[in-house]
């Protein structure tokens, strides 16, 4: 163990929220609370645009139940943002802020986008010799982080949307009467892995359960085979079941749809592949198509999120202030894979450098030839991830959530502007 | 009571399938086993269409389990369809099925348009002296039955939309800026009842919470307004959240939008009317605009579906065989309200003839002076709707429903050829 470093905790969420994120943020707050070396624990209010502006609040200050109700809120407690610090002078103010109020630990909870901020924030310090200890936590549905076995709120996304498969194919298999195609767009920009984990929605054994096609951005688009595979389907099941993912490509790479508008980090902003494939289905087959997407709720919704996700999610919420505490910085927490047959999870931590701006594809081996299925290898990973349904309490027939009071820590600097 | 009428029971679904179908199916199944008049339980496959094609199942040689497992499954457990009987050729095929397999009582759950064929098979059998009793039972998610105080479905469709407002909410709350409108497009055709529902996702006392602006149906929509209902939001909430039902109609009462086809009952397929929304509002406003439909999902979503209403629907099914049993026929079981200030729900009967073909429309009283937000009066009527959630259990991450046998009834007429 290294030198006890006193002082303060921030914690702070960046980018799109999960189903779980506030659960790293309540085990981040137990944890804490658990180490002498802390004293006050704080928040940074909408990630790090909110530490800019100095805009903090006193963490000590919510009620048990607030914290424990954390556990099965969905969004992001604090407040996100997914600005990208803009230059050096960005960089010198975070480090100010964190001065003004000792801040000696920090977390942040986010995909590779925040944890590249964080590595850069951790490098600073270092250089202007301020003692700091930073650690990221793994966060995204997208599941597209390196060094981590899978990512915090990936299993509670899949679970939902392998849930919804189920529900609407009861009530396609009602209608259907081999003219029925119905669409699932999920959400996933760089890689397949939310489509891919609709699979999960098979009944064991039950190859021909839908999803019967899978649309994956790691397999290149034609619509001639899908007009084919649609058809293949259709001969033998009552309705078609088809799930795309968002970021699907063609040939030359290029996004089949795209709404046009980029984020901050340059990302294009899609929507609509479903669209798309059911106006390429319709100009080629007499049959019925619907579209469903899902949006924003895969993302949110807590009242079918994954136990072992939730679980997991707090737990490197725990790991990253004990990893602080004993000294280490710079670093993000991984899970790791037991290796035995029985699924187990332990957290360990890997260099934020190495994490930031990696993407982790879904490993072509795990999809079947016919490039819209699933294999062995992928149920093995995912379906582990899925395991458990969390408790949330309802009021007047609907969840209950956290309500943090937001009591705010006194700005003691001058006032910084930001877009 | 009247004459003791012996003989086999035919239940049937047809429409489109609501969480809580199968519930009143069970209902059916359960009652049906404590009479003596009732010798067998007959299932008819696919609603009337597979009645004409004399393709019936032996629901007694259900397990109990797969019984009771039809109180949380979604879908239509014995197929359904949207056939409309063509000719009095149809018809006298029905009564003909019916005399082959003794069927003397006959029950349909389903809208509208199936009270309506349950009518005219009950007509029919009446004229030409077949002893029969036919009682309805109303199911529709879009709570548009007449006669009725509220429909099976309508409950669970709302706590699931409700609940998926709540949830979204709350990641729109962490990444809002003024800047973010979020639409969630729902289902409704004719009625505004299931846009209407998603305002119970507001807390009491908290009349600003989302969903921000609701458009009904009813209310005659206007782009230039939404696009200052939408900019009023803004300047006071960090998000607009916009529920949107499928039938919004414009000053002329032409549909906003339409994706042109019709199905067999000459209702107009929606669709799109988010994305409608969507580019209105872009055009007009520096925002982002996000687009949600559930689509299916919210009819078929049984893991989030209310327990009055699963109890009702239960508890409806029921009460058609003790009808029919105690004489009663050409009747729709209805659900009345207690009188008092605390909910309670009994059933009814009325004619068959009185709801075929009306249409309930949301009381324009119910809906405030801003046109696109609900009042007491409609909270009053519908909180009591979604409270309490059915038990759904989960075997390997996912739902799991009841899988029926379908041990079928052997066939005793010729073929008879439909389309």
């Amino acid at each position: 163990m290294s030198e006890e470093l006193i002082g303060n905790v921030l914690v702070a969420q960046s980018g799109g929220p999960t189903s779980v994120i506030n659960s790293s943020l309540a085990g981040v707050i137990n944890e804490a609370l658990n180490h002498e070396c802390i004293e006050e624990i704080y928040g940074g209010v909408n990630g790090i645009l909110g530490i800019l502006q100095e805009d903090l609040i006193d963490l000590a200050e919510e009620s048990q139940q607030s914290i424990r109700a954390l556990r099965h809120t969905p969004g992001a407690a604090l407040g996100t943002c997914r600005y990208k610090l803009r230059s050096q002078l960005d960089f010198e103010r975070v480090l100010q802020v964190f001065e003004a109020h000792d801040i000696r630990y920090f977390f942040y909870i986010g995909g590779n986008d925040s944890q590249d901020t964080a590595d850069k924030i951790s490098n600073l310090a270092r250089e202007r010799n301020y003692p700091l200890r930073v650690i990221g936590i793994p966060k995204t549905i997208d599941n597209d982080l390196v060094s981590t076995d899978h990512c915090p709120g990936y299993g509670s996304v899949i679970k939902y949307i392998s849930t919804t498969v189920r529900e609407i194919s009861q009530d396609s298999q009602a209608m259907g009467q081999h003219d029925l195609v119905q669409i699932l767009e999920v959400m996933g920009r760089s890689a397949g892995w939310i489509a891919a984990g609709s699979a999960l929605a098979k009944r064991r054994d039950h190859p021909n359960d839908p999803p019967h096609l899978v649309y994956l951005p790691e397999v290149a688009f034609s619509p001639e085979k899908l007009v084919e595979d649609v058809r293949r389907v259709l001969k033998k099941e009552r309705y078609c079941f088809i799930v795309v993912g968002e970021g699907l490509v063609d040939g030359d790479g290029n996004y089949v749809t795209t709404e046009g508008a980029t984020d901050a980090f340059g990302h294009s902003q899609l929507g609509g592949v479903g669209d798309y494939l059911k106006s390429q289905i319709e100009q080629h087959l007499e049959v019925k198509v619907r579209t469903n997407k899902l949006g924003f709720a895969q993302r949110a919704a807590a009242h079918c999120s994954s136990l072992a996700d939730n679980n997991e999610a707090y737990m490197a919420g725990e790991a990253a202030v004990r990893a602080a505490v004993d000294g280490q910085t710079d670093k993000m927490v991984t899970l790791l894979r037991g290796e035995t047959d029985f699924y187990s999870c332990e957290t360990g931590l890997t260099e934020l450098g190495e994490i930031a701006n990696g993407v982790k594809s879904l490993p072509n081996n795990w999809i079947n030839e016919d490039g819209v299925s699933m294999n062995y290898q992928f149920f093995k990973y995912a379906l582990p991830l899925i395991q458990g349904e969390v408790e949330v309490p309802f009021e007047n027939g609907v969840p209950k959530f956290a309500e943090l009071s937001f009591v705010r820590v006194n700005k003691t600097l001058d006032p910084y502007s930001v877009p």
